[in-house]
C-alpha cells in the first residue's frame, strides 16, 4: 500500500519493466521516460541502488560517511567567497569543498529521494551563478592559465567536472528557468572561458587539458549540447598557438597539434595502458578520464569510449595497480610525492568503473576490498554486490613490462617481482612536463619499503608553507637532475643536458625483459641518445637462489663511447650504514660535490680509492641487512654523499648515496649485486643473518658482443651470468669460449650454476 | 578405565587432594611425595597444567612453538663447542642458545611427560659437565670479568639461571650418580667461579651482580643447597675490594660495600619500583630479579621475597609498564636501545610472575593479551586461565611519577599523559654506570611516535658490524654528554662536568607533580648541582584546551647563577622543517660546533641571531604538524645543528636540534611551547591545520618569588601561568600584582584563563 504514492508507482514500474523484459526497446523506453539522472548515476543504477539499500555494506558504509559529510556542511551553510587565494588559501580551500560536497550532494538526493540535497545544491549553483559573471581572472598571477574560481584553469575544470554531476543529479528537481539560468550564466560562460578563453590550456595533450577537455565534455552531456561535446572530444578548432610556447613546468604547450579528448587518450597512454607522465600523475588524470568515459558510456555508447584504442582505458587501471608496491604505494617515476596510491578517491573510481564497465573482472574487487569503499553510483553498486557475493579474487601482482608511448614503442618500464623484492625499471620517453632526466635509471622495495630509492619530487603538495604547496626550485634543480637518480650520469651532465626540448625527442630502447623463469628474471634497455657518442646498455637480473632465503638483483650497467669521460653511478639507498669492506675517510665537514646539475645539492662526506677489488656496503633499513657489492677498477673513486647542499629552506631530504666514480674512461662496466639477507629485532636484539652470502662478483669476460660475470658465494659455488650485448634474439644459439672453456646457449643470455 | 594408568592414578589423586583438601597439611604432604620441579614448575602446577591443556588458548600456542623449536634442536643434534668468540660470533650464539633451549627442553619433559626432552637436558648438561673443568678463563680480553663459556661473567651467569631451571625440571630423572657428577662437576665450580672467582662481578650492586647473584642462587636452590644460597642472598663475605675500582662502563665497582641478592634489592629499586639505571636495564634485570623470587616463593616462601620492601618486585613490574610509550615502547631514559619494549620475552616473564604472586591483577591480563604469549610454568598457567576466562582489564597508563633512589627521595621521572601526548621528564639520581648527564631533560611521544627525541645509546646491541655490538665509544662523547639531550649546557660543559664520580653524588629535587586535573597538569623540578653555583628550575605544564584538538606542552627554564655565562638549550625533534617564523643562514658548507663534551658531534648548518620577538618552528613527522615556539631576547642566537660530526665510521644518527643560545647571561629564563596540531594525507594530499593555534607566548612576570607566562592564541584569547618558585606548599595562599592587576591563588601554581 505504502508504494502507491506517485514516485512509489513509477518506481514499481521501472522494476517491473526491468525484470519482465530486457529488451533494448524497452530500456529505450525506460531511458526516455526517465532521464535523468543519466550522466554518472542512471535512472536505472538509482533504481537498483535503492532495491539493495541496507545489504549492501560496502556500499553502506560509503553512503553513511557521505550523508554525514554533506548533513554537516549542509548544516554549516553555504560559502561561496570571491575567489584571491593560492592552494592551501581559504577561498581556493573552500571552492574546492564546495566541488566535492555538490557532486555527493546530488547523488544523495537521487538515492535518499531527499528534496534537501537537491536544494542544497541548488542554493550553490545559483550563488556560483550570480557570481561569476562578475568574476575578472583570478588575481593571483602565477599559472600559463588562469581560472575564475581558482589560480589555474586546471582547478576551475576540476570545479565544472564535479559541478556537472550535480546538476545532472537535480536536473529533474529544477525548473526549466532555474536550469536556462545555470546553463547561460554559469556553466555555458564557465565551460567557454576554460576553452575560448584559454586555448594554451584546453587545447593540449597534457594531463591539464584532459581535465578541460572532460569539464567542458561533461557539462556538454549535462546539457545535451551536443556542439559543446565536439568541442571536447576533438578540441577547439581554428585555433593557431605558437608550436614553441611552453607551459611553467617548462613543457611544450602543443608542439604537435594534437588537440582534444581523443587526442589526450592516444598520445599519452600506451597500448599497454601506461601513462607516459608516470603513476603519480596517471593517478590524477585516472579520474577524469574514467568519469568521462563513464558519462559517454552511459550517454553516448555508441562512441565506445571504454572500447577505444583496444579498451585503453580499462588496461590502464590495471596498468596502475601493477604500477604500485606491496602496499599499494605507486612507485615513483617522474614527479611523484611519496605516498600516492591506490587507496586515494581517484582510484577508488576508476577500479569501481573498470569493475563495472570492463567485464567485472573478480580481481579489482579484492582491490575494492581493501580501499573499503566504493563511488555512490552504478559502478560503486555493481562492486558492492560483488565484494558482497564473495566473488573477489586476489589481484596478483607479477613482474610486467608495460611500454611506454602512443604506439608503445617508445622503451618501456619493466617491474621484476620475486619474493618480496620489486625491482623497477625506468626505460620510457621523456614523460612530457614532469618527465625526469633518468634513463636507465632503477628502484628497489622490499614489502613495500623503498631500499633503494628514487627520490620522486621537491614539492609538498597543498602544504602551504612550502611555496604555496607548489613545485619547489629544487624540482627542477635537483629532483628532475640525473645524479638524484640511479643511473649513470657522465661528466657531471645530466642526460639530454637536463633540456626538455632534446629529452622529449627520444626514448630508450628496450632490449629484452623475461620473466618466464621466477628464479631468473632479466630486464635489459639501451640508452644513446642521453649523451651523443655515449652507449649505455643497462641489464639487471634477479635471481633466486634456493640456498637463501631472498633473492638478489645483479645490475650491470656497461658504457661504450667514443671520448674519455668521467661516469658516476649514484646509489641511493636507505637506511644506516653498519660497515664497508673498505676503507674511507671521512672529511671533517662535509664539501659541496659540484657546482651544477644537481652535483650542487649533494655534500660529500667521505671519499675512498678503490684498489680494484669488490667494494661493499652493509647497511641496516627498517630492522633489515642488506648488502651491496660492486666491482671495481684500481683507482675508482668511492663517494659517500648526502643530500641537503645549497637548501636555503630546508627543501630537501636528507638522505645519503654512494657514487662509484670512474674517471678519464672511454668504455666502462659498472657490476654490482644488491642482497636483502638479514634482520634484526630491537626486542629480542638478535641479529639474524647480518651479512650477505655474496663473497665476490667479478667480470669473468667482457667484449662488444658478450659481457660475462661471476658470482661467488660464501660457500664458494660460483654461477655465470652471460648476456649477449648485440643479439636479443630468443632462438639464437651463443658459443662463447673464456679460458679455454666452452659455453653454448640459445637466447640473450644464460646462468650457469656451479662452474 | 584410562585413568587406569601408574601415572594416571598418581594424577587423579593428585586432583583429589586438591579439590577436597586445600590445608597446610595435604599441600607439604603432596610437595613431599613429589618434590620435583620445585623452582619456577611445581609439581603442582604441573599437574594444573597438564589438566588444562588444550583448553587454553594462550598456553596452547606457546607450548606449541616451544615444541617445533626444541624438537628442531633435538633434530640438529647437541653442540658444545669450546669458547671462544665475542657476542655476534658462533661460540657464544651457540651456548647462549643452549641455555635457551635447555630451559624449554625441561618444562616440555614436565608437561609433556616425553622422556626425550629430559635426555636432551642431560646428554647436554653431562656434555657441559665434560668440557667445564678443562676451561681456562675466556679468551677474549675485554671485560672486567672474563668469564669461561662467554667472554664476561654476566653470560655465564645467564647460563646457569637458565640451566637451574633445567636442572630442577629433569631432577628426578637423573640417577644420583648422574646428579653428583653433574654438581661437583659443573654446578658447584661454576657458580664458584662467577662468585669467589670474581667477586668483583659478584660483589656489586648492579644488574652484573643481579644477574651473578640470582645464578647461584638458583642453582643453590636447584640443588638445594642452603650455603650457596646465603652466598646468593647476602653476597660474598669476607672479600676486601678496592673502594675506587671501576668497571668497563666506568662505573664504581662498589663504593658501598653493599652486596648480595637483597642489597641489589635495596639499592637500585626506589618505593614506587623504579630501577636507577632506567626502564631499558630494568628489563633486562627484571628477569633475574623475577625469576628468583618465584623460585624463593616456591621453595623459601618464608622468605617473602615478594614482600620484601613493600612489595618493590611486584611494583617494579607495573612501573616498567608505565615507562612505556602507547606502544609499549620503553621510554629512553640513560643508556637504552630504541625499539625495547614490553614485549621481550623478559616482560613475559615478570607480567606473568607479577600476575600469578601478585594478587591477580586483571590489568596485567591485558598486557598479556598483547604480549600474545605466556612463559610454559604456573605463571603463565594463571594468566592462560585469566585471559580464558575472560577477566582481563584494559592496562589504562596515566600520568604517574616515580621516584628514584633506595627510599624514593633522590628525584623522580614525572611522565604526564594527556590526549595522545606523553611528556617524560626526568629529575633522577645518575643512573649508575649506565647514567646520561642529563638533569632535568625531557622527550616528548605523540601517539608512541618519538617527536622531541632522546638520543638513546650509541649501539647497536648484538650487531657485530658495529664494534662486535658493544658500546661505541659515541656512547661516551655523545650520548651520555648533555648536550645530546633536551636539557640546558652551560658554557658547552656536561652536567657534573660529565664525571661520574660528581654526577653519582647528587640527584635533582622533586618540585611539584600534579596531575588531578587532566586539564593542567605540571611538573616541576630543580637542579643545584649541575653547575656549582647555578640553580636550574624547569616546569613543564601540558595543557588541554577545550578549543582545540590536541593539548599542548608549556616549558619554562629559568636559569640563576652567580656568575656569567653562556646557555645552551637544544630541542631534538625529529622530522622536516616546513616553515620558521624567523630568517637564518644557511652556511654554504657546515661547520662543526664545538670541541669537545659532544658540541664536536654537532654540526652547524644554520643561524639566526633574534631580535627578542618569538621564533616558531613549524615540521612535519609522520604526516603530522608540530609547532614549537620560544621566547625570545634580543641577540639571542638559534642554531640549526644535526647530529653526525666527528663520525668516522657513521656511528650516528643524523638528525636536527635547534639550540636557543644565551650568551653572556647570569640568570636566564627559557620559555617555549610545543603544539601538535594538524595532519597531512599524502593520499588525499590535504594537510589539516597546518598552523598552530598559539601566536605568542611572553614573559609577563619574572622574579625570584614567581614567574608568569602569557599565551596568546590565535583568536586573541589570553592565558596566564603563574608559578611559586620558591614556595610548592599546597595550602599556601599567593598575591601578586602585576601591573596594577592583582591574582591572588592558592598552591604552588595557578592558570588565569581569558585574561
Amino acid at each position: 500500500m505504502a508504494l502507491y504514492t506517485k514516485s512509489g508507482i513509477l518506481f514499481l514500474l521501472m522494476l517491473l519493466a526491468f525484470s519482465c523484459d530486457e529488451s533494448d526497446s524497452s530500456k529505450k523506453n525506460l531511458k526516455l521516460a526517465s532521464e535523468r539522472p543519466s550522466l554518472i548515476l542512471t535512472s536505472k543504477g538509482v533504481a537498483n541502488i535503492r532495491a539493495n539499500l541496507g545489504s549492501i555494506p560496502l556500499f553502506d558504509k560509503a553512503l553513511k560517511k557521505t550523508k554525514a559529510e554533506v548533513d554537516a556542511e549542509i548544516e554549516n551553510g553555504i560559502e561561496v567567497p570571491i575567489p584571491k587565494d593560492y592552494s592551501g588559501g581559504y577561498t581556493h580551500e573552500q571552492h574546492k569543498k564546495n566541488f566535492f560536497v555538490m557532486q555527493k550532494a546530488g547523488a544523495l538526493y537521487q538515492i535518499l529521494d531527499d528534496g534537501k540535497y537537491a536544494k542544497f545544491v541548488k542554493d550553490m549553483l545559483i550563488q556560483y551563478a550570480k557570481m561569476y559573471p562578475t568574476l575578472p581572472v583570478h588575481p593571483k598571477p602565477r599559472s600559463y592559465a588562469r581560472g575564475k574560481l581558482f589560480w589555474q584553469c586546471l582547478n576551475d575544470s576540476n570545479w565544472l567536472v564535479y559541478a556537472s554531476q550535480a546538476y545532472d543529479c537535480i536536473y529533474d528537481y529544477l525548473s526549466s528557468e532555474e536550469r536556462n539560468k545555470l546553463e547561460t550564466e554559469l556553466f555555458r560562460p564557465f565551460a567557454d572561458f576554460i576553452s575560448r578563453g584559454n586555448p594554451q590550456f584546453f587545447n593540449r595533450v597534457h594531463n591539464h587539458s584532459t581535465w578541460g577537455n572532460v569539464a567542458v565534455g561533461m557539462i556538454a552531456l549535462a546539457m545535451d549540447d551536443d556542439s559543446l561535446l565536439q568541442r571536447a572530444l576533438y578540441g577547439l578548432k581554428d585555433v593557431k598557438m605558437d608550436a614553441n610556447m611552453k607551459d611553467n613546468d617548462g613543457g611544450f604547450i602543443n608542439k604537435d597539434g594534437k588537440i582534444g579528448f581523443f587526442a589526450n587518450l592516444d598520445e599519452p597512454f600506451s597500448p599497454d595502458g601506461y601513462f607516459t607522465e608516470g603513476p603519480y600523475y596517471q593517478r590524477y588524470a585516472s579520474y577524469p578520464f574514467l568519469i568521462f568515459a563513464q558519462a559517454l558510456e552511459n550517454k553516448k555508447p555508441e562512441l565506445r569510449v571504454l572500447q577505444y584504442k583496444d579498451s585503453v582505458l580499462l588496461k590502464s587501471v590495471t596498468a596502475l595497480i601493477n604500477l604500485s608496491d606491496a602496499d599499494g604505494d605507486f612507485f615513483l617515476l617522474n614527479d611523484a610525492q611519496k605516498g600516492m596510491s591506490y587507496y586515494s578517491s581517484a582510484l577508488v573510481a576508476a577500479v569501481d568503473i573498470a569493475y563495472h564497465f570492463g567485464g567485472n573482472n573478480p580481481e579489482l574487487l579484492s582491490i575494492a576490498q581493501k580501499q573499503g569503499e566504493v563511488t555512490l553510483d552504478d559502478a560503486g553498486l555493481a562492486v558492492a554486490l560483488g565484494v558482497k557475493e564473495v566473488k573477489a579474487e586476489p589481484f596478483i601482482k607479477k613482474s610486467i613490462e608495460l611500454s611506454d608511448g602512443p604506439e608503445g614503442d617508445q622503451g618501456a618500464v619493466g617491474i621484476i617481482r620475486s619474493g618480496d623484492l620489486e625491482l623497477v625499471c625506468k626505460y620510457t620517453a621523456h614523460g612530457l612536463s614532469h618527465g625526469h632526466y633518468d634513463k636507465l635509471s632503477y628502484s628497489l622495495f622490499d614489502e613495500g619499503d623503498e631500499v633503494v630509492q628514487d627520490y620522486g619530487l621537491a614539492r609538498f603538495v597543498n602544504i602551504e608553507q612550502k611555496g604555496g604547496g607548489n613545485y619547489l626550485k629544487e624540482n627542477k634543480t635537483w629532483a628532475k637532475q640525473t645524479i638524484s637518480h640511479n643511473t649513470l650520469v657522465q661528466n657531471e651532465t645530466s642526460h639530454f643536458k637536463g633540456k626538455y626540448d632534446i629529452g622529449s625527442m627520444h626514448h630508450s630502447q628496450q632490449y629484452l625483459f623475461s620473466c618466464e623463469d621466477e628464479n631468473l628474471q632479466v630486464v635489459s634497455a639501451k640508452e644513446g641518445n642521453a649523451y651523443p657518442g655515449t652507449e649505455l646498455h643497462r641489464t639487471m637480473v634477479v635471481i633466486k637462489d634456493k640456498a637463501f632465503e631472498n633473492p638478489y638483483v645483479l645490475d650491470i650497467m656497461r658504457v661504450t663511447s667514443d671520448s674519455f669521460n668521467q661516469y658516476d653511478l649514484p646509489f641511493y639507498y636507505l637506511g644506516h650504514i653498519m660497515q664497508t669492506s673498505f676503507e674511507y675517510s671521512k672529511l671533517a665537514t662535509p664539501e659541496i660535490l659540484g657546482s651544477k646539475n644537481g652535483y650542487q645539492h649533494l655534500y660529500k662526506e667521505a671519499a675512498a680509492t678503490t684498489d680494484g677489488v669488490n667494494i661493499k656496503l652493509n647497511w641496516l633499513l627498517n630492522n633489515k641487512f642488506y648488502t651491496y657489492s660492486a666491482v671495481t677498477s684500481p683507482n675508482d673513486e668511492v663517494i659517500l654523499a648526502r643530500i641537503g647542499a645549497n637548501d636555503p629552506e630546508y627543501n630537501l631530504r636528507n638522505e645519503p648515496t654512494l657514487i662509484l666514480r670512474k674517471k678519464n674512461a672511454k668504455d666502462a662496466l659498472f657490476v654490482s649485486t644488491i642482497e636483502s639477507h638479514g634482520t634484526y629485532s630491537p626486542v629480542s636484539e638478535s641479529a639474524v643473518n647480518a651479512y650477505g652470502n655474496i663473497k665476490t662478483i667479478s667480470v669473468f669476460y667482457n667484449s662488444k658482443e658478450y659481457t660475462a660475470v661471476q658470482i661467488e658465494m660464501k660457500d664458494e659455488t660460483k654461477k655465470l651470468f652471460i648476456i649477449s650485448n648485440q643479439n636479443n634474439d630468443k632462438n639464437t644459439e651463443h658459443e662463447l669460449t673464456i679460458n679455454n672453456k666452452e659455453y653454448t646457449w640459445k637466447g640473450p643470455y644464460k646462468l650457469i650454476e656451479n662452474i
